[in-house]
């Protein structure tokens, strides 16, 4: 699998918007739901879709655009799965933007997929303040990172359609608490689900696929949902 | 102790270099020794100040800012330690900025300070590019993080003058390799010492506050070095 690198376009505020419109009504032409998972540095985008893959691949169609600063290392761990990725670079930005997306839709066979994967910066604070034309929006909170990171950094918990907790296994060797967390997060943001996760041994991959395939399943594709 | 609260100015970047320098003479003239403390979220920065509080209170005097995108909460974990400690709200930004420390040097009494932690916004990205007026840059890296940070985020691994790894005491549940981190970064910044360090435990607490010790002797108080 070949890895293309699109370097990123200047950021141009005020069309951002129209162009992440325009990256909406293109992926629902083509019933693909896109998914913008953000997170810290290392939270574990990266190993989550390594972990859940295989599984995956069983159900749905899928490919995968990975945002970073510099290096191709994650896109070389996804291509490795023979998962179609293109790598993103964004030359020092700190956050994906729509023009980014637009430009790596065109690489993509988007007739062919179900799901597209949108691989962030590891950053809690500037990619959730972008609308990068996505349907969901994936925030991912490890637990070593502690339990107070939803009421400081609250934007994008706010905006999460899902909360993934990841790195459960090393739940015992911190002091996380998840019922605070859960506290925390039913005041920012009430409706979103927070699933509990881990890449290592597996716990919460299936109710994170479920939850993919739902999204997919309930999309706008063009046959009306009610006969 | 009171939590004092100043809030973001507006950052107007061709002014903030001027105001850096203007913070770094105020600092030199006082001698004191500014810290600027950067990590992605949650990699141990407060807590390493909470660790290493009580033995530094032995040989020098310090106070701490508090950068927070949302509440004072670490500002709140560094008061109740008797710790001098300013919090600064960015009101949403990504990292400090020049007049904001330079707004905060007036509430603090530089004359009774040897050293000033500046300890930033959670974030592995945007607050290596800003120049606050300190004397040196310490970049965090918890091991739980993974050992491809350098490399995804080499801007702050290049600029710092000390290397943390935080959170070593986990290093036997990851992947952490820290013979490869230690390579990257002989690339990446050859100087800069590597310490690895747990909070939790104290291991490397020792080494990191001789090396604030160094800092502060070395710096450049009024006496002339040799006689």
């Amino acid at each position: 699998m070949t890895i293309q690198k699109i370097q990123t376009l200047h950021n141009v505020f005020g069309r951002d918007r129209a162009v992440a419109d325009e990256t909406r009504r293109l992926l629902k032409a083509s019933g693909v739901v896109a998914v913008n998972m953000i997170s810290g540095p290392g939270a574990g985008k990266t190993a989550l879709l390594e972990a859940s893959a295989a599984e995956l691949d069983k159900a749905l169609c899928f490919a995968v655009l990975e945002g970073d600063i510099a290096t191709t290392k994650d896109a070389q761990r996804i291509a490795r799965l023979g998962v179609p990725v293109i790598q993103l670079l964004t030359d020092g930005a700190c956050h994906l933007d729509a023009p980014l997306i637009y430009e790596a839709l065109k690489k993509l066979d988007l007739s062919s997929l179900d799901l597209l994967f949108i691989e962030n910066v590891g950053n809690l604070v500037c990619p959730a303040n972008f609308d990068l034309g996505e349907d969901v929006r994936v925030a991912l909170l490890s637990v070593t990172e502690g339990d107070d990171k939803p009421l400081k950094y609250p934007l994008l918990f706010q905006k999460a359609d899902l909360i993934v907790l990841s790195k459960i296994d090393l739940l015992a060797h911190t002091d996380f608490r998840i019922d605070a967390v859960v506290a925390h997060m039913r005041r920012l943001n009430p409706s979103a689900p927070i699933i509990e996760l881990s890449a290592r041994t597996g716990q919460g991959i299936g109710q994170w696929i479920d939850w993919l395939k739902q999204r997919v399943h309930c999309s706008g594709s063009s046959e009306p949902a009610l006969a």
